[in-house]
């Protein structure tokens, strides 16, 4: 029997599977992700964590044909970052490093990037080869993926779609020094700041408005029961993305978009608001163009970890 | 020897070249686009003058490695059109057609992302795998290449950069039909709509309110003079311009962006108010992409049909 492996670092913890040729997961455990002395232990825990998996399974070298890893920063083709500032990592050979030690082949990807060809595999963007993954979260992150592949880019910082300008007036800053990305409107917090300013402006009644705690569930829940403070919120949220997202569609043309994150719990409410947008944004060529919700949720990263090595 | 043949197909001229493998451009010329009949003679005029061609020089089908073709209309992977415009074309199987009266290996693009592929090879995106091209004309083109090679897009529609949307005030519209694309403030004629609106806002004197017809090329002129309403003008040709590539570099992460088309001519002055806005509005991971003016013109179309069957 032959097997892959599929690593997913995040910065608090390391998600790893053990997946048969066929895709099948057959184990999947978690370790933690110690940050200290600049994140040096990382890649040996990783390691050795492999090692004793197959040592358990009892699962020679030469039954693993290789190793993915997920890697929340910027990844080379060639399986280096210049940092990775939620791991404490300066640049790093994450391939070379690993190699060294395991003696596997190793193929390294943008976390965010691989949850994308996750999806495609076995999620949302099933029986697709073309896709646009924007994952609403903390921040907002992005995968494409083109003909079943990752695109990495130039400088490994392909799909950064978060980081797309949409609001050009805006005065306070995206956690990336810029003003006005995308981030800053369709991510968790992103929907609480468009939340805050709404109901600054007027005095129309709202549920929001008695809220002991705004969130972006807070206010698709207020949606669904017809709250007309909370459906303009949500007008706003959608003009943002499906406008980014046309915009997307019009570069890389894919035939799905994949929605993921903890915002996009709130379900077919919230993509009937992004969809809107995109149909009245859409160039007439990429009309066609899909939406569906990602159904992975946390083992999108194992599982496009252990495809790209596949 | 071996050949093959770069072929061009514009709405006015079909433009066509015959090269040697290592990209050397042996003989071109030009037939005329026929349009009358819903276009059904163009794709057989271009096989009887490719043969005509052979057999003035003495070529035998063996020794031709295949045709490339560029087309104006969104092009599938397999060859095929839905329909072309500036033909009179409905749904054409381009590379059936050919390859039926020629028996020679046929490639198709789009034309747009063919003369891409065409200046990554030979002109300014030279040294290059990764490029996103813009062309400044009547309209405003686009095409991604990525790792080599034209990225089609799932409905053919990829590299559609004119028809991002930059300002969604917009109460023009659109040749695409939607409001507020690039292509209605980038293009030759986008300038014009530029100028006309500076000129009407106020009295400000500014040697365009003499000119007796006001192009992208009197704008620019009056730009390399110091005219202050045309700095202006060009500002805001640079706002749009440069927030959109910043935008696609997120998405796409070039190596380098090629700038072409007849208002490109303007050369630096105008390379310099696109970089100013793509650098303030272009994330960290983008900023060391590169700008390039395009080098080969006319000759793109034919030197990028070529490469796609080398």
């Amino acid at each position: 029997m032959s097997y892959c492996f599929g690593v997913d670092v995040g910065g608090t913890t390391i998600k790893m599977g053990l997946f048969e040729l066929n895709g099948e997961l057959v184990d999947q455990w978690e370790i933690i992700t110690r940050k200290e002395d600049h994140g040096s232990m990382i890649l040996r825990d990783v390691a050795e964590s492999i090692i004793d998996k197959m040592t358990k399974k009892d699962i020679e070298k030469s039954d693993v044909v290789g190793i993915g890893i997920g890697i929340p920063g910027p990844v080379s083709e060639e399986g280096t970052v210049p940092g990775a500032a939620n791991l404490g990592w300066g640049s790093t050979d994450i391939k070379g490093t690993l190699e060294d030690i395991l003696h596997i082949d190793v193929t390294v990807g943008n976390d965010a990037n691989v949850a994308a060809l996750g999806e495609m595999w076995k999620g949302g963007g099933k029986g697709y080869t073309n896709l646009v993954m924007v994952t609403l979260g903390t921040g907002v992150g992005g995968g494409v993926i083109l003909n079943g592949k990752i695109l990495a880019g130039a400088h490994g910082s392909a799909g950064e779609i978060g980081h797309i300008g949409v609001y050009y007036e805006e005065t306070e800053t995206c956690g990336c020094g810029k003003k006005g990305c995308l981030e800053q409107y369709a991510s968790a917090t992103g929907v609480v700041t468009l939340a805050k300013r709404r109901l600054a402006q007027d005095d129309v009644p709202s549920s929001l408005r008695q809220a002991a705690h705004i969130s972006a569930k807070t206010v698709f829940d207020a949606v669904k029961e017809g709250d007309t403070v909370a459906m303009e919120i949500a007008e706003q949220f959608g003009k943002y993305l499906g406008r980014a997202l046309a915009n997307i569609s019009a570069v890389v043309d894919p035939d799905v978009i994949v929605i993921g994150g903890g915002v996009s719990r709130a379900g077919t409410v919230l993509i009937n608001y992004i969809e809107k947008y995109f149909k009245d944004a859409v160039f007439f060529g990429n009309r066609n163009t899909k939406f569906a919700m990602a159904e992975l949720g946390n083992d999108a990263g194992i599982i496009g970890a252990a495809k790209m090595v596949l």
